[in-house]
Formats: structure tokens, sequence, C-alpha cells
């Protein structure tokens, strides 16, 4: 299809997909001419995934092509898949590491007590000591065993995510990464859901 | 103490406390002189949530406002203090409510069906029904069973959530309001954590 059929299909303006050509986050069309070029289901599906992580998921452009990246490496390792995605996710939301933060925090200390598996320079467990020192800031107290429960409630959530992997390397990629993103504001309603549910019980 | 003084203790410039003070987010000094007030820890305290809202909460100024109205609200009614904090909660990342979509979308299908208790207009559920279809979008595809396995693990986590509310409603309202937000970027750094160890286990 041409670049103003896409456009109709995707209910994206032309200037839209033009950009993200430019941007690397869609891949180019088959040139049919030096002007036109033809474009298929997979640019459609493309742009889709694209819209979805910029306004449901609040990704920003450099986000977005990361997690491209992810899903477009070649052959990815089945293993490195979680690894990746979560690089790729972390990457998105840290700064720069911050060195002035201690290595040996409450965080880390409270996860390698759980067992989870961790190691030196982890970017997950630096985030979860950001998040539980910016509580403590807010005055909103979380001691050690108020985390093992919610630790506790979230393992829950992560075996339906892992659950939901497909056995195919390129699904896999594709899945955790856009899955863990997009299902972060449906966690996030169903919390607010569930609190009133088990506040209206009593 | 000196707004100089108020600035050092907080780590945050007198310019910036001046801003919060025309912006209401801060309660005035006690005036000492024309030009000079007085402040207080209650002046720290509230800088220090103000932070924590705006840099860990990514909230923006308006978002900080009305949460910060929901806390001071004079005695405010035991039994509507989740309502009131959900409110200010959705209201701060929903744009106005769409009229074109469909109020008996899936969401509220699968709200009714498992009876968590909703009614007409329900904003929280309009936000799972976007969320929803923004995953759909993404190529992200959730059943209904699968909606229900996430929701029995968000229900232990808001299990958590309400025990954690104190008995006293000033107290109350700002645990629930603040701990929603301020929670949200540690049960996604617990879920990454989590999604990891469960992969690891096989």
């Amino acid at each position: 299809m041409r670049i103003s059929v896409l456009a109709t299909r995707t209910e994206v303006s032309v200037g839209t997909i033009k950009f993200y050509l430019r941007e690397g986050l869609l891949p180019p069309g088959r040139q049919t001419s030096r002007t036109t070029a033809e474009y298929d289901e997979s640019h459609v599906e493309r742009i889709r995934l694209v819209r979805a992580l910029t306004d449901a998921g609040g990704l920003g452009i450099a986000a977005v092509r990361r997690i491209i990246a992810v899903i477009d490496a070649p052959d990815p390792q089945r293993l490195d898949v979680l690894a990746t995605a979560q690089d790729a996710l972390t990457g998105r939301v840290d700064p720069e590491p911050d060195d002035s933060a201690a290595s040996v925090g409450r965080a880390h200390s409270w996860v390698a007590a759980r067992g989870w598996p961790t190691g030196p320079g982890d970017r997950v467990v630096e985030r979860l000591e950001r998040a539980w020192e910016a509580c403590e800031q807010a005055g909103v107290h979380v001691e050690d065993s108020m985390m093992d429960d919610y630790a506790d409630a979230v393992e829950q959530v992560a075996r339906v995510d892992v659950a939901a992997v497909p056995p195919g390397a390129d699904d896999a990629v594709r899945r955790v990464v856009v899955g863990t993103v997009m299902l972060e504001p449906v966690l996030s309603a169903l919390r607010l859901l569930a609190q009133r549910a088990i506040s209206v019980q009593g």
C-alpha cells in the first residue's frame, strides 16, 4: 500500500509516518520508484505498536527506539530475553547510575535476604532502592516485612507475566518488553479497583 | 526558621520554595516582619512530600496541588477517604471522560462479572478500559481469564495497601493518596525482580 493508505489505515498522519521512518522506528517500505514506496501489514502493526508505547505507555522516542531494537535484534537467545528486556526497560526511566548511592543500601540487603538473584551494579535493585527511599521521604514508611508482603503478591503477578511468554524467541522478546510496559497501567487500575473492593468487604 | 534555613534543611532553593508558596503547595510561614517569615518542621515535611511526589512520583504541579488539597481538607470522613484519594489519583492522569467510549465495554463487563463494586461513569473502570484496549493495540492479548489471574494477584497487593492505612482520618488520607502514588515505582521494580526470580527457577 502507498504511504497515504498506510496513514488512513493507522489513523496516523503522513507527516508522522515520515518522522517514524527518519527516526528508525519504522523500517523503510519497498521502493517502487524514485519517490514512492510500498508498505505492508508489518508496517501497520509496527505503527500501532509505536503509538501504543508512546500514548498509553508514555514512552519517549528514544525509549521506543531501544525497545524496537530489542524486538528486531536477529535471533535473540531465549535465555537472554528477560535480561535484554529488563535492560531496555530500566534504561528507559533511569537516570545515570548514581555513584553516590550506597551500593549496599536497604534494597540490596532486602533482595539478598529474600534470595532473589542479583549481582553488583544491578540496575533494577538500584531502582527499587531509589523508589523505597522516595517513599520514606514522602512519609510513607515501608518496613522490610511489608516489602515482603508486597513481594509475595507481586510474585503472583510475575507468574502470570512469565506464563504468558510464548515459546518462540521473537515473540518472547516482544511479549516481555511490550507486555511489561503496557500492562503497568492495567495493573495500576486493578490496584485501585481491588483497594475499593477490599475496603467495602470490611 | 528563616526561609534560607528551610532551603538548606530541604536542599531546595529559596526560589523554588517561593514558587511553592505562590502555587499554594506550601502554607505561608508566620510573618515576623514585613519582609520575613518563620517556618517550622511542618514546612520541612511538606517540601519533602512535594519533592517526592514530583520527582519520584512524576506528578505535575496541578496533580500535587490536588493531592495536597485532599490531605489538607478539614476532617475528611473516614469512609470517603478511599473515594477521595482515588478521585485525586485518576483525575491526575486521566483526560476528560471520553463520551465516545462505550460505557459497556469489555472492562465494565469484566469488573461486573468479578463482582467488584462499580457504578455508571466509574473513572477507574474507564481507565482499565483504555489500558486494556492499548494492550490489544500493541499486540499484547489479555484474555478475561488472564485478567482474573492478574486481579487475584493484585488483590493481595491491595490487602497490604489497605492494612497499612492508619486509624486516624488525617493520616488515612495521606497514607492512601501518597502511598498509592509513591509505591507504584516500588511495585514496578519488584515486578521486574520477581519476573527474573521466577524465570531462573525454571
